[in-house]
């Protein structure tokens, strides 16, 4: 039994093993969690936009405990109240790149979606992309927005939008470089 | 790998065994799963009223696949279009009582829901009674009924509507019988 679950829930409603456990969070996931990269404006950055990767799961507040048990799990993370929904759901999240990039992408990669499959591998490669830095520079930042667009394209702002102001603001700096 | 699946979806896709996919089904259904009780009024039968207990899984047609290895898992049920929502979503409904006696609700006692808990428990002492017979009496109907309501009391009929209907129609039936 998963007795180090104990102060969380009775661990006789907990699958026996560790390894049991793994695969209830895949099937739950698979259905009630989200892996999004959310595009926000944001001034003072280098392009004037981040791409911003976040894993999270909702849940009523009536069952609070199996969001405290991903988090266990995950080592990482916060339950927050659902914005907007404060009364009566919770969500598991975890933003912090580095976190994803340790412990949730590896988890998945090993115990695999199946619905959510397509949308965890381009979150992934995204979460990595960001890791090695490819936003550091326009063409690599092209790219990830490309992806992000690619997997979840209905989105506050246009792609093409985002591309003519990126592209505005590279002119901009550049004819102020090539100023004498 | 579970081949035995293959002609579903690529077994690369889905755990390595069986009882593993097991755990990926309870954490599935423990988010999108329904173990549910109907309650409807039907002419011709001895209390003018049914209860039928219904288990059924959502999944967008995308995702096709994910019901395909219920069914045969689960080896009873059938998928259909959602009610309403024809073009984009399916059903896995298991409604014959036999198979949930035999099948469904058995799985589920072994592999056991987190978050469906209570309402797994109601749905089987519900389908248990009825297998029983206890609906075929007007005090066992009662009960059955009463249990219905007790785990989902938002329905479109009130418990209190259909009781004194009950005992509207067993009074009657007891002065047909009464009478010389």
């Amino acid at each position: 039994m998963l007795n180090e679950f104990k102060d969380i829930i009775d661990p006789k409603m907990l699958p026996s093993r560790r390894k049991y456990l793994y695969y209830y969070i895949v099937g739950l996931v698979d259905s009630e969690g989200c892996f999004s990269i959310s595009i926000k404006k944001q001034d003072g950055t280098k392009f004037g936009w981040v791409i911003d990767p976040v894993f999270q799961v909702t849940q009523s507040r009536e069952h609070a405990a199996v969001l405290e048990i991903l988090k266990r799990v995950f080592n990482c993370g916060r339950i927050i109240p659902k914005p907007g929904q404060e009364a009566s759901t919770l969500q598991y999240i975890v933003d912090a790149r580095r976190n994803l990039a340790e412990k949730i992408i590896p988890f998945f990669k090993k115990y695999k979606p199946i619905i959510k499959w397509r949308e965890f591998q381009y979150f992934a490669d995204i979460v990595e992309g960001l890791e090695k830095g490819e936003h550091r520079n326009l063409e690599g930042f092209r790219r990830l927005l490309e992806k992000a667009y690619k997997v979840s394209p209905e989105r506050k702002y246009k792609l093409s939008e985002i591309l003519s102001e990126l592209e505005g603001r590279v002119d901009a700096s550049e004819t102020i470089r090539r100023a004498p």
